[in-house]
């Protein structure tokens, strides 16, 4: 049970078979908080793999399915079915279970990006989901808790009128070319499940609903050089990008997956007129906050700072004692939990939905034509 | 259901109510890996806490109990009772507990300091557990994959022969007199219920135990000053210690809960005639590692060295995503659970240990005993 | 006289007269190493700045210009006249002062950027100098120890193939308006004395110089996107630069005096096939350097790395005694005093050249117009 | 010229023949600000050296002594003699020059510390200097921005009444015996010319001189433990000492040579009962302030703070741009230039005094002596 009394949410799960990497950091995000409990699973496409994993994870055997078609349905018609899924498979495989869940009446939490291309995104849109099913997209990045109390200081004006944003995410991993028994690698770099996107949709997508998640600006048009350095990569390992900003703002934002030395650096930096905001994932719990004129400030997670912490932040444990990439991840678990138990209309406008989706489907999209197009700036609202 | 197929072990709570800050540690420590499931608990010594609190915890009516010895025999008797129980207690209501669970063969879990007193603590250890009930001691900070792995760096020889030791704990919570509304610091600076150690015992055997576990030297004697500075405080907010350690090394150890701009400093050096560590536990996924004449290395939890991450590190995602304070915590929850399920020999030696907690009150008292003697070197094997 | 006993160089100066900032620092610089000494000047336009100022610099009465001209041929006709010259004046006002004491034979060290247009530079480079007058542009952050190590760390191939550059230098010194009393600002914001850039002249080619210093690239083409965002300026305050390289390196550089928090943030960081390397000016006794598969090493200025430190890097103290800003300055005046000697042929490859400031002039007018063509790449060899 | 206006002063040197470190860092102090010349000296004891080291520096033939008290004697006598000369010989050649040139009328300005032992530097106390003549002690630390800012913050109260101070001074250059080849570690290591301390002589002393200067605080008494690591080693390579200060305030004190991974790591960290500091030299251009209960704010040298810098900081360039090691260490020799032209009296309470020199061998005196009373305290007042 939920540290609040609540029953636990009954939660299935696409994909995140035995060796899958991002199926298990959903599963401990859903466990952190107790919120969910997990009982019934499509855990892989191979019968076995599904069988097996299933039953390492304690499910019933009745609840372990091979087709995320057959499970909800199953599910949808089992009096104690799963009220939420989580989908974690590849890109190319998040359209169809999220099609079929929210068909179904079933919540969906979906790993990002949304789809493998912009006309799936678009027409998830269009779906419509049985009994207001709801769906979240798990920019996980937005629920660390400075991340939450930047884009208050933000809105409260403390940085004055935005004008430059500098976002980044930085990784080395895949600096040689990948070996066949790379999986994680593998997929990635592969445009038929990925979609037309490398590094830009894996990591670039995060960078970039990071600073609109903070900055509230909305993008006009970006201008794009992506590369693939590895000899034979058929995607981008490293993308740079300039962005002009309805209202004036401009933004550079760089992600690459061969920068030797790095590897989660998802770092932003915002300055406007009155203040400036540095924030860097690696080291999550502190934030540098300056006013114009006076000393930097090292803002601490849940530490002094003259605004009190908003609710939304979700600071577990007393600053000092770090909170990282899980309690992030965990935060939207469970703020998704409190919007399906319907107490929580005050996360329903900071969780990331599929409208961030089809946003983050449109930056890939523009960035890539702008880079086929010799880096000409390329509207969003155009693609 | 664990992650690797074993059934959940049934755990209980006894403190830990609304409210309570380490209890909610605790159970978020159990959840994270999928290894407890929380059934029972005497989570206040006031009735309608306990009740209310385990309420909105989920347990059923007949496990919410209002006395630890009521618990103990209830659940021993019951065919679905608890196997294992954390005790979240102020220091000197952590030995009635302990001893109630031991002998009725229930595993404990217990916080930090062991005891209230070394009389308790040794008393402790003539206990005859039941049925080999086993015992952890939340020493947390030893879970943090860099700590495992520094202990493994020293032991390997990289250092070569240690020589000197600097371990420090500073915070700034106590740098004045605690308000009648703060429970926290109510009863941390309270001779009745803490022990004679004020900072020394609440966070000083944190910096010691972590010191020990890493080093595996061994202490000879302390010459101590402790100071109360907050007028009219009962208890040490700020612990200055020299140590000799057998074989000749030496250390220092500062603790302090009125370091002003300090929150969780919890910090570990270690230098040796080959090479030298740093870590801190408020960044805690890096690791300086020097050896002589060579450059400083930056180690990263998870990430590239010559010898691979030993399994004990318990590294749940890659490096660079940022582990914590929650991680480590769970990470002696679920090396426990393996423990008990037979499957964690390895692990049995790393986990802090009912030994642990003696010595550790050897160093609290032989600390204050120094103190009280003008900082006379005092030995560990004489108090 | 120098430290190796050679006797020192006789200097002037253009420009520096009381109140002036760049002029002071050549000053110290030029004294640091004990290789010259300040003899004559023409301090400033008003004559009577100009004496106050040459009397308070000890210059004697006759050697007090109030003329560039004046003190070229005056000087150039003594048996005891300056052997070199500092020009610190405002970029508009490097050309003439330059080609005068060139053609007198008088070795001239000019302050960055070489001139206001790129006109005036490539006229510079048709100038005949007398008697082999040699020309050093002072790019002083060049001189960083680090700096030096890094090209020499590229050059070895320690880092591969390059691939991608990431050069900033970000201050936030001009986030405001400048008042009338401002006298630094004034100048750099007039686009009649800075010429048609303004933070891209200003620091933007600072941090262009140095990444081309350190990892030899040659610069194909550039798309910038110019902002001047406070409101009434004239030229830009802040720099958006995506850079393309012969042998298909790429590159991002922003520069901004808008971006609040920074003081003189110029920060370098380069990514090839097997290395990465980062470095700050803030901190600039420290580099990381990483081998594709290791941990990051901190090299420290002076301090242990497996190849021996070079000549070139000048350091003049042990690590860890942090050395700065005015020692790498110092360092370019000291290895020109060599040059000029006829000591110095090692030194000559490494020290800023005409071609140099040509090229800076290059990437700042080729900049500006792309950003006028809506960031349409440019090449550096069409304008 | 001093940039002033004001005449050169005419400095001699006693030590700092070739290959010297000290010496060469003297002569750099020197002349960075342009306050003195140097005109004589007696560079070494051994006449070759002395001969050349002054040919190499354009000393004069007949201003080259190969003994101090010649040249104290005939400088005295010419009319263009020195005003000043600086004394840079190991510890235990101190006393004899000091007394020389100051009954000669000639300001002294002397390495730390003061004398090889305190009865030679209680003799130097008795000296009559002749005309008046000054003594500077080079506790070149204190010379740092931040440094006399900090103590600024402090005598201002804005830390309130100070409890806890934690200074250190760590290195590692003596991990490992040093070869014959090795100067600087010979001398260091040998009680003859060193006097009975070796590292708390060496850098123990600059440590307890940074947090004296600072905190103003009184030392009422010392308990130390003095360990030399290496095999063979006559003097402390590593000293943990406890202090206790006048008003009650506490401190430690950790110096060591024999620290793998430490360059030059003098720390200095202060907190009273309102506000806490923390500076580090590796970084000097940086400054933790935290007022409790408020965000941890990072002063630079020269930047945004509420009180304007005090001329006496001595800030050169702005703020981001890196001052070090050097710089301080020309503020002593500068602002001991204006003391010398009776322009300084502001700075006549900064600069290290005798009185200074004499309490740091009453620290390192009581330190030993403490260390050999198996850490008795041992008050400075008694030694």
């Amino acid at each position: 049970m939920a540290e609040n009394g609540a029953k636990r949410i009954r939660l299935g799960m696409v994909g995140g078979g035995t060796g899958a990497f991002i199926g298990y950091v959903h599963r401990i995000a859903a466990r952190l908080d107790g919120d969910y409990d997990l009982v019934a699973g499509a855990l892989s496409s191979r019968p076995e793999v599904a069988k097996e994993s299933g039953k390492n994870l304690g499910l019933s055997e009745d609840r372990i399915y091979t087709s995320y078609e057959e499970m909800a349905r199953a599910e949808a018609a089992r009096p104690d079915g799963i009220q939420a899924v989580s989908i974690v498979t590849p890109n190319h495989m998040h359209f169809g279970p999220a099609k079929a869940f929210l068909e179904a009446g079933i919540h969906v939490i979906c790993d990002k990006p949304i789809t493998a291309t912009i006309e799936d995104a678009r027409k998830l849109l269009e779906i419509q989901p049985k009994n207001g099913a709801k769906f979240l997209l798990t920019h996980n990045y937005t629920g660390y808790p400075l991340i939450r109390q930047a884009r208050e200081l933000v809105a409260s004006g403390a940085l004055g009128k935005l004008r430059v944003v500098q976002a980044e995410y930085a990784q080395d991993w895949l600096t040689e070319a990948a070996g066949d028994d790379n999986k994680q690698a593998a997929w990635r770099t592969d445009p038929a499940r990925s979609g037309a996107g490398g590094a830009i949709g894996d990591i670039g997508t995060h960078a970039y609903n990071l600073l609109r998640f903070v900055t509230g600006l909305k993008t006009e048009a970006v201008s794009a050089d992506l590369t693939a350095f590895v000899p034979g990569r058929q995607l981008d390992d490293n993308v740079h990008v300039m962005l002009r900003f309805e209202g004036g703002a401009k933004g550079m934002l760089w992600a690459s997956q061969v920068a030797v030395g790095k590897e989660n650096g998802l770092q932003l930096r915002i300055y406007g007129d009155k203040g400036g905001l540095e924030w860097s994932q690696e080291n999550p719990n502190y934030m540098w906050f300056t006013e114009f004129g006076k000393p930097r400030q090292l803002l601490t997670r849940g530490g002094s700072i003259s605004v009190p912490p908003a609710a939304s932040m979700n600071v577990r444990i007393p600053s000092g004692h770090p909170e990282g990439y899980l309690e992030a991840f965990a935060t939207l678990y469970s703020q998704f939990a409190a919007v399906i138990r319907g107490e929580g209309s005050d996360f329903e406008r900071l969780l990331p939905t599929m409208a961030d989706g089809v946003e983050g489907m449109q930056f890939i999209t523009a960035s890539v034509k702008s880079s086929q197009n010799d880096s000409r700036w390329t509207r969003l609202a155009d693609v």
